[in-house]
């Protein structure tokens, strides 16, 4: 809208578009409720208080308003579903704006895959605001799809949606100095940069926060977290599905720190978004766990616009965007409404068109991602000694154990004993065809038959298989390769589940819903061939990333985290 | 320096150029006061912690050290020297980064005004960063020395130290969406655009905000102040030397509205500034009123650095320039020691190397401004009418009352009539000696003999003079013309006190300390003439600005504000 006519509007002369009137307008810049109406033109607010006209208007019967939701960070390939499709889950809950890291899909196709998902965000009913992922691949200890170094990110940073760099986990990287990362940083200097530096503190954290970055998502406790933000970084409190850190860092939030906190989802599982929901389940947690609703909203609004710049948006002022969320009880915001550039666009939990949610193409479709000849899935082990190290998988941490323990032996090879809950895991290079393949051996799991296998595997995402037998880990490997990638469960030469993630082995290209249900499926599988954990998918997705300590195994080899260095199988 | 550099000071694995120990850290992140050690390496803070080796070290003693001050909004010529010697004044108190609005020289000579400011802040011990001049000249009504529409404003858009468009007096144009006004706030889209709006408030205050204004430091009241923070606006509370709002708008700091306010001075004269202080004296002035000190710090410090998008200033944190106050007393902060990019730069009060604050470079001159016929001073008054319009001057305010008296008549001609403290008083442009004149009336000043005379007069600057005869005004007149412009009190034709202001008529070549003493004197001659104002040139500064209420003179003539419309002087 040209200003001119928003001023006309503002200053009463010329009608607004729209008004909302009795409303409860959370003003997240002075922490009240203001019992008002709210004018609308050319998409912008054009004011509140009293007097105006418009062409059309809405009686909120004494409702709240506040802000669209902005989540601060998140990955949305988790939602195992494109951007038009997530935004179909999170905006009739109210999130008018993300800032995304597509570090999965880069991962698995470099600069290709991170303009698959701008052009799938283009027109969506959502403000997909891209940063660059900065760590691809993740160490050279493992084999992904794609390297991106400081030249080809550079090259995003014509894109009017890519807003930075997004989390350099090479924390140890940054703080020595390393010329690549040091690259990186350089070519994004002035744009926001964000940090992930699980534990950091002393010596090692002022060097972090002096490379420039500006945030950090990854705090357990308030104590670490308190570290940070001395230091200057921007804490992002997460809930996500696998790390769910807010009700722990809540105690964070004071009238002296709170500007300086965010919200963040980072992961969230299609199950949680649909159930739980996004960015308004933090929100309602905060407030439940006792933090002012108004401060609660700020976290989730203000707070992080202002952090990425975003002067167009995270309040409800005039000049700023009508993105807009109606709710009725302040205690725990739960979206009526949504408007986003002063259009309704969701309602009671529903996008209005959902049409607008799958905006007029088709279906989004990638090359192949999953090449893996079938006769090279060959996982059988030779045996070369008596013990073994085995990855010694924790319930619901990243971390794992680095075990030693004697390896079940039979005719000459080292295989998997359920007993003693000893299984079998193969990582398959899956994006050159290279017939690489690291095998190994994990425990905590507690499969008694059959196999699960999946091409969603931090950060490399090659395709994953652990099971009690090798025809079945082969069933299920081979089951996730035929589908493009996704993730399976097989017993014997019987395929129990299958969830197709076609989309570069990481999303589907169906509803959200569906693909809930099939993840349900799945786990179900799971269940019945034996394991003990409540997610025994999410936990093969973590077994192969090398970052997190101790013991981990890629398409390379075992690596010890600790000296990032391949160690033998056999002790 | 590079950063791979003080990457290894952070590390600690390079001893830092120097350490601060026994530090108390005002952390304006978390509000917190951390006995520490800092640690500073080419210029910037590397870390803080324990373990740190270094150069060169101090003991604080446990003395407490905060960001940098930084002054939100100033007009330096207010303090009637140019930057580097305002930088004497104030960067021993602590102030390292001001904001500035070069108004006053621009209404005299243009860009060319704004660049003499900005070369000779080049190299000074503070950031002057320089916001354009968005009112030259403030109406019709005035002859000024220059105008300045987007097109020329927008040249200065390349210089490193110019931020943003400076305050938008004309706020009736910018509600009104008067297109050389749009022309200018589209010219500095992006960047800081500041405010100036008086009272405002409601449908023209949404529009203002609308418009894209972020700030204003005119608020006079709690209340006015609540309404434009609602709207968006960020608030400069102000304690200039003659606007001192500060104390009545405290009671609007809270821990939800405290992030939006800011400090500022504005304008404050020599004898202020080298008295009482700068941003320094506001924070203590906070304090005293009940303010939290890490508050008040932050109000001059982040808040303001936030506002303005300095990422690299505004706290002490690694990554961040080394600008330091150190002080010993928390409740009433008072600089023992200033660091600027991590040098000692001043110590208890002085500038530790006097040279730093004048460059080595020739004394500043800038080309006459003052071009005044002598013979063109007549003053002379035909009657033409027994009635008046008279400008009623108000004690310690800007605004004026608009009277009508009789006039006092001798030969044919309106006189001054020093019993009814009826003063004669007269505007002569001085920049292109066209010999225009306004002639008019004051009651308010109180001077019973001779005459003061000044071309310190918002925002044109012409010559004005204000007698109680002709002689005596004529005398007054030609000291200041004679000197190249200043301020001076005349008795007949005896010159009583003059303050040569050389520098485009506002400001003097001397040392602060001189031009605050010359002005003691002139002061002191004011009052043996009888003035009841504790200062009349201020108050005669400001007859002549015809944007603020009631009744004011310009070269144009008598102006009524209200209609902005020039009216005859004879009723």
């Amino acid at each position: 809208m040209e200003l001119p006519h928003l001023l006309a509007a503002a200053r009463g002369e010329r009608p607004a578009d729209l008004l909302l009137r009795n409303a409860g307008l959370v003003n997240v810049f002075t922490g009240e409720v203001l019992a008002t109406e709210i004018a609308i033109a050319g998409g912008l607010i054009a004011g509140f208080g009293r007097g105006y006209d418009s062409l059309e208007e809405i009686d909120l019967e004494g409702r709240f308003v506040a802000p669209g939701f902005l989540d601060a960070h998140v990955h949305i390939e988790s939602s195992m579903v494109p951007p038009a499709e997530f935004a179909r889950a999170v905006v009739p809950r109210g999130v008018t704006t993300v800032v995304t890291d597509p570090h999965e899909i880069a991962n698995v196709l470099g600069l290709a895959g991170i303009r698959f998902m701008l052009e799938q965000s283009e027109g969506a009913p959502l403000d997909v605001l891209v940063n660059a992922p900065s760590c691809v691949p993740a160490t050279h200890l493992e084999t992904s799809g794609a390297r991106l170094e400081a030249g080809e990110l550079a090259t995003l940073l014509a894109h009017p949606r890519v807003l930075g760099l997004a989390e350099v986990m090479n924390y140890p990287g940054v703080i020595a100095g390393d010329e690549g990362v040091l690259a990186k940083l350089k070519a994004f200097r002035g744009r926001p940069i964000d940090g992930h530096c699980p534990g950091l503190s002393g010596h090692g954290l002022n060097a972090y926060a002096a490379a420039g970055i500006g945030n950090d998502h990854e705090c357990t406790t308030v104590e670490e977290a308190l570290g940070k933000l001395r230091a200057g970084l921007t804490i992002f409190l997460r809930e996500a599905t696998n790390a769910r850190n807010l009700r722990a860092l809540l105690p964070l939030v004071s009238p002296l720190t709170e500007r300086r906190l965010c919200l963040c989802t980072d992961d969230r599982h299609p199950a949680d978004l649909l159930e739980e929901g996004s960015i308004d389940h933090l929100i309602r947690l905060a407030i439940a766990e006792g933090v002012d609703p108004v401060v609660a909203i700020r976290m989730a609004t203000l707070n992080t616009a202002e952090h990425y710049g975003l002067h167009d948006r995270g309040a409800i002022a005039p000049g700023r965007r009508a993105d807009l969320v109606v709710f009725r009880d302040l205690a725990a915001p739960r979206a009526e409404m949504v408007f986003r550039g002063g259009k309704l666009i969701a309602s009671h939990g529903r996008l209005l068109d959902e049409e607008t949610g799958r905006p007029h193409r088709a279906a989004p479709t990638l090359p192949p991602t999953v090449h893996v000849d079938s006769h090279r899935l060959d996982f059988a082990i030779r045996a070369a000694g008596g013990s073994i190290r085995v990855i010694g998988a924790i319930p619901d941490q990243l971390i794992t154990e680095s075990l030693v323990m004697e390896a079940a032996l039979r005719d000459g090879q080292a295989v998997a004993d359920p007993e003693r809950d000893l299984l079998k895991m193969a990582v398959v290079e899956r994006h050159h065809n290279t017939g690489r393949m690291g095998l190994g051996f994990v425990r905590g799991l507690g499969l008694k038959r059959g196999a699960i296998a999946g091409t969603v595997a931090h950060d490399h995402h090659n395709l994953v298989v652990i099971g009690t037998d090798d025809l079945s880990m082969r069933t299920a490997a081979l089951a996730v390769a035929n589908a493009g990638g996704g993730l399976a469960a097989a017993e014997g030469e019987h395929v129990r589940a299958l969830l197709p993630l076609s989309l570069a082995g990481l999303m589907s290209d169906r509803p959200i819903e569906e693909v809930r249900d099939d993840m349900k499926a799945l786990l179900e599988a799971a269940h019945e061939l034996g394991t003990t954990l409540h997610d025994p998918y999410m936990a093969m997705s973590f077994l192969a990333l090398e970052v997190i300590p101790a013991l981990k195994l890629t398409d390379v080899g075992l690596v010890d985290v600790e000296r990032l260095e391949v160690v033998p199988l056999f002790v």
